[in-house]
């Protein structure tokens, strides 16, 4: 089991400054994210999208706030689990809680965190008969790690920046990839969609345009897809994986189980310190609402400072809170 | 008279920011501050020192900092009246108020936004009989225009930054520039320090070390300084201008006297919109105080974003205000 002072669920902008307000103060934070990798809705929908309303910076794309973001909190060396979604949390005798992840991840804190945003990114699923008996047996809806698919074949059906990035990627890596688009233009990066044309003419991979999945079968494991194409002719693919990239949506999920005070899919605060009414468990950032809340990832940044001086008290129960400017303090790794 | 929709009285980095956050909702703003210099407290007090936690900044100067912050709002074309405390605010008929400051400048606005930190910055004055009889008649405590010691006898005294860098600076310019300092070693920058001994050494200016101001006097305009040296001798300097550059120290000041809620040298606000309990007066940055205030930079930001959410209705009576993403809808100049 992971133990740690303060749980933080979702790894996005905020749940990753928090870890920064929380260091000040001298407390250990594990991040838990659905995504594969840190970022929330910044690295998710629009990583290469300029932000203008990030205090001083005149325009930062949203990944390189992120990446700034991770550099910030390097000192307090906070720790991850990502790709797993927290489903469960559970009160311990002490007042303490336990964290279960949708992998049984474990994880022991003193506090909670919910940054979860706009909840979990859930894959959007392609319409066909027994999806559900193959997932996790072939039917996979994120690429977690790439070498689960070396010397596999592989089919990937999509057309935006997810479908073309991993085709090019596992390229080099799978036996086969077979990239299955519904059109026959796409709408990811132009110059991704031009490398994915010169890898199909040069061979190295099969790009399969106008054509939807049909149907998939297998016996206890996926082993082939069938295709239509637009005259309507069905054709059938051996492969090893299928792997939908249709983009994600965010879906409040299990949070909504927790017994928390839920407003249209965000979580009920006390501006006062954002705690949710729960104690030792704190809402911040796009999952929170409260009279006058805006979804910026700057009010965000003031919840998880004004949050820890509150979450202090439960780590530390015997100390007495000192403030002091970074300025003058600086930031004390540890 | 100056027409805005808002006049923020103190242009520190919270004051700097609600222009860009009224801008997005197209809202003019006016700023007033009684120091020289946009900045605030970063750049009159720690323009060189680096900042940690500013979301996003792994560090960043105080000063680079303003200067972002500077850069960030030039779309929304600010104006500004630097140098003058804003002593009165007048309520008009039509709700709307007219500002007045210290050199009878006046502003009419729609809204008043208080971004006034730890106050007004009030020089620190050395302990001369006469001393009020002379200000303005001789006796100054900040450069606003260099120009007005043009070929002039000036006095400064004091041994920091402030001091070194105007001696530095006025001795291509007045007449004569003496530099009167307590002390045989200065607390400014080395390399300042070092330019003065040089710029004495060459018979440039005059230095006088260890000694103290004692008296000054004239007929209705300063005309000699006093001085005693550390063996207690005294010598009088003919002079046009004295310079005291002790220090400024933040003083709540006129905001007292405006009828708002006061707690601590604050204002206490609503932490819905950070309005102050009288009608479009608001209150942001370090200035303000409620449940769980924490005095930082990055709070005064989500302050100042929230209120002019709430600000806009009486700038904008008939409209509905819409909300939309910097990253989507861009940054519409001004
Ligand atoms: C197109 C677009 C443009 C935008 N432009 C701007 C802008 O210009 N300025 C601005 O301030 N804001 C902008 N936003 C909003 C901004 O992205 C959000 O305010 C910000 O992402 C909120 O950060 P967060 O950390 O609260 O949540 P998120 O970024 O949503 O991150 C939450 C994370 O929590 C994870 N999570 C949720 N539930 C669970 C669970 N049960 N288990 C594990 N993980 C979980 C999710 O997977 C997600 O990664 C924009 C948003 C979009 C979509
Ligand atoms: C040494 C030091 C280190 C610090 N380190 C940090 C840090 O690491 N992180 C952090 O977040 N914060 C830090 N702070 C605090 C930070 O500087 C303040 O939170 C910040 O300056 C507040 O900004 P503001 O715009 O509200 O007010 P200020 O910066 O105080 O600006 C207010 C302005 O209003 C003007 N004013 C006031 N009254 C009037 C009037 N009647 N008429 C005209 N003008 C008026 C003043 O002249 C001033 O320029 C530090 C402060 C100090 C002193």
């Amino acid at each position: 089991m992971i133990q740690t002072d303060l749980c933080i669920i979702g790894a996005g902008p905020v749940g990753l400054f928090a870890v920064f307000e929380a260091g000040l103060l001298k407390m250990r934070c594990h991040l838990i994210d659905a995504l594969p990798q840190v970022g929330g809705q910044l690295s998710e929908i629009y990583p290469q999208k300029p932000i203008y309303d990030i205090p001083g910076y005149p325009e930062v794309k949203a990944q390189e706030l992120v990446d700034n973001l991770m550099e910030q909190i390097k000192p307090f060396k906070p720790t991850f689990t990502l790709g797993e979604r927290v489903d469960h949390l559970e009160k311990q005798e002490d007042g303490s809680y336990i964290v279960t992840t949708s992998d049984k991840t474990q994880v022991h804190a003193q506090v909670i965190v919910i940054a979860g945003g706009l909840g979990c990114f859930e894959p959007r699923k392609p319409v066909l008969d027994n999806l559900e008996t193959f997932e996790g047996k072939g039917v996979t809806y994120m690429v977690k790690n790439p070498e689960t698919f070396r010397d596999k074949n592989v089919v990937l059906a999509g057309g935006g920046d997810s479908a073309l990035d991993w085709t090019i990627y596992l390229a080099d890596v799978a036996k086969r990839v077979t990239l299955v688009h519904r059109n026959e233009t796409f709408r990811g990066a132009p110059d991704s969609a031009a490398k994915v044309f010169d890898l199909a003419s040069e061979g190295k991979i099969d790009l399969i345009l106008s054509a939807n999945l049909k149907e998939i079968s297998g016996n206890g494991k996926l082993d082939s897809v069938t295709l239509t194409d637009k005259t309507k002719t069905e054709f059938k693919i051996e492969t090893d994986y299928l792997i939908p990239l249709f983009g994600l949506s965010p879906k409040l999920g299990p949070i909504a189980d927790w017994g928390l005070s839920i407003d249209k899919n965000a979580i009920e605060v006390d501006t006062r310190d954002y705690s949710t009414g729960v104690e030792r468990i704190y809402a911040i950032g796009d999952i929170n609402t409260y009279p006058g809340k805006l979804k910026l990832i700057l009010c965000g940044f003031h919840e998880a400072a004004i949050m820890m001086h509150s979450a202090f008290k439960y780590v530390y129960p015997d100390q007495k809170l000192s403030f002091k400017y970074t300025t003058v303090n600086g930031v004390n790794a540890f």
